[in-house]
């Protein structure tokens, strides 16, 4: 029994940071790097991948809108071809920065509202799996469990990362319930550590409305925006090993 | 007998565009390619390489300050760690864009105020060093005869093109004319032809003081801000073939 | 028989430029000046008052997404209080500016993305409504004949004028004609002209489908991002003038 | 026997957000609102001129470059015309926000690298002083005691408060001890509020030199970017009022 912890990372900016990134990487195996679009930048890059060394954790990108302002979470209609580009370029970087700890990068994740619309728009998927295929075709496409990502992956012939959420409710129709509605949020160590334990051993979580949900996943993300969520990923963490889980890479996963 | 011809490039960004590309890029054989910080973005970028492939021109990194209102013209003053690592993601952002031409990129030189900068300051010029060597060591360098960034280059034992300047004149020490003192900018496209010719074949110009001035260079750069400033380097070109001078790319001088 | 002409203005960035504003500037009377935001900045603001002072064009803040990449033609989903506040900053910038050619700033019109949304939202309608009544409510807010601007101007007492197309096809419920259909563009300085008049002289103009729609405008807006609208804005101008309409101010289209 | 205590705040920035405003807003008597080029933008401007209504905080444009990266820490060399016109904007930026609490903007301050240059540079220091000049003659230029800003104000006819350092040692010209001296700054409370007493009181203080050195002050800056820095500010405070000195705003001191 295996599975991946991923989480986001390395989102600070110039003067500013955010986030526990020193904790969360003793937690995770596999981290998102934010690229300099809707956070981070050449600093806070360079310091990730120099943990992530030292952590031996994977490396991936955090490809996120151009908008710093709103941290990538404002949706923006834009030219899925622009979008493209903005990914490569994003890649591009990384794997620059990654040099300096001797590291590959090894998957890509979308961030916030781009990972939100490219879940449900294909022009968007396929867009961000075009610029993994042209600038490193060995890139894993990390994708929300039977999303418009998923499809894409497959579409294009791309290496593919199912995602699962440890904090996060589901809805009978295996999408996420919506932050919007009481409890959809989990903020008990336990039920997030019960949700994920039932995702890597049945491969199924019971939904909001009490029903099984199949969600197969090689990796589950985690949260370390606030005290709370770095706790509830370390709960998460040792209840999967203390289960017997081995909590590896994106790339072990796959092998 | 052989020089490469070089010239900055892709220096607009989103709705803006500034100078002459297309025509550019016909007259020179390598292009200093802007990289998102004071120009430049990956749209730019992507066109550029298109170009690139097409015109058999080979592409360089053309790495600037942060400055995007400023230009890069702007000198600032900052610590050189952070311009190393500023330098590293922009080699990465434009390796990444290159893929969509299948080019390889072939050098680096940094632009306006880093340029200036960085060829009188040791600290400068050693952080863009290093930031090549890290990234993609087999970039070559291009620097400034005789400037703080040919010695850097040396140091650090990186490949290294020496520059010289069509359309600029020199002072008796071997620095360039500052632009207050007029004459400084060649408008005369014959006298710019002469120089380079001095250049090639003799490896030396001719100061504003009269005297002859070594200038080693297996570069010339030619700009294209202006229309006058394209027809001047078509003459350029045009002059250095007639004279049975090739016009290669940048890896051609070097081997 | 009156109406004002109005263009967007001054929408260079650092070294960057775009559009005809010296020329545009002869033909409308009321100019609205991007504020840094989706393009412009202090100097471009700077050089535009001054020239609304010599040509006596009223001016007016062309408020923007904080989008400079996509020059706010990017759909962008903000919350409607983050896009006020970004509004009334605007408002206070072109203030500011304004003081240097000792003009009062007198309108309101949104930019491009922010403009079609906010014709269609009634949350960023009235978000920009109560940017303009807290910063400076004798500020007209030009909307488009029909839009949820025109209703939240009214919803808070705001001063408006109400917004025609020289060049562009209405439909024939009063809407502009998406601009994929061939032909909702007018290119023919002389169709353009003559829907111009038929809304100033009959407030009405002919839809696409050849029925009459109502369009009741104390402003036409024109363009200038081509030598050819630019052409065609000065047909309009000279042949409204001819028909004996005066060109006026905004200001002096509601007194 | 009175004193003005001002402190840097708003430097936050979209998600991002930095310092105890908090807390500091309790201390001091007036803020330094940076104004969205260093730091800063509509939302945090917004939050910032409600607090300083309910705590009667008066509040000033803290004027920098436009060096969100480089958090206006950077020296940035630009044509003094351009500084003028970007300081310009930055006020009225912060007057339109400061409608929403119905303030008044009582004074400007120059941030971080923009400060320390206009300290010593003429042009830097002029340039700031126009921009008020035409802006808002009202306002009053807050200037490091004996700087080129001082004169600037001086010279242009300005409202001006000379400023000292509550944590900042000096040296026997008058000027700052460099942060490169150890001890240069104050970390003992008791420290920062005897050298306060001995500015307020008797005009000077003691240099690191041993020799008393004339400081004339009407605002004593204080920080806030650490815990400590928040107590010693506090302690400051305390002390100065224990004393029978009263905490006034700036305005205040200079009537």
């Amino acid at each position: 029994m295996k599975i991946n912890l991923n989480a986001d990372i390395a989102e600070g900016f110039g003067a500013y940071d955010i986030g526990n990134d020193a904790e969360l990487m003793t937690i995770i195996r596999s981290a998102n790097v934010a690229c300099g679009f809707h956070a981070g930048d050449a600093n806070s890059m360079h310091r990730l991948v120099t943990l992530a060394k030292t952590e031996a954790v994977s490396i991936g990108v955090h490809s996120g809108f151009n908008d710093l302002w709103g941290f990538g979470r404002r949706k923006i209609d834009m030219d899925p071809k622009d979008l493209e580009l903005m990914v490569a370029y994003q890649i591009g970087a990384l794997k620059a920065m990654a040099r300096y700890a001797g590291l590959a990068v090894t998957h890509l994740k979308p961030h916030g509202a781009l990972n939100n619309m490219a879940a449900v728009r294909e022009d968007y998927a396929l867009a961000i799996g075009r610029a993994i295929q042209v600038v490193d075709a060995e890139l894993i496409y990390v994708a929300l469990t039977g999303s418009e990502m998923e499809k894409a992956a497959r579409k294009l012939g791309l290496k593919l990362a199912r995602e699962g959420f440890a904090d996060r409710q589901y809805e009978q129709d295996g999408n996420l319930t919506p932050r919007s509605i009481p409890g959809s949020v989990y903020e008990d160590p336990a039920v997030a550590l019960a949700q994920c334990l039932a995702m890597v051993r049945d491969g199924h979580v019971v939904s909001r409305q009490g029903s099984r949900v199949a969600v197969a996943a090689e990796t589950i993300c985690v949260h370390g925006d606030e005290p709370t969520a770095v706790a509830l990923a370390r709960h998460v963490r040792q209840g999967l090993e203390a289960a017997g889980c081995r909590i590896v890479t994106i790339p072990e996963m796959l092998n």
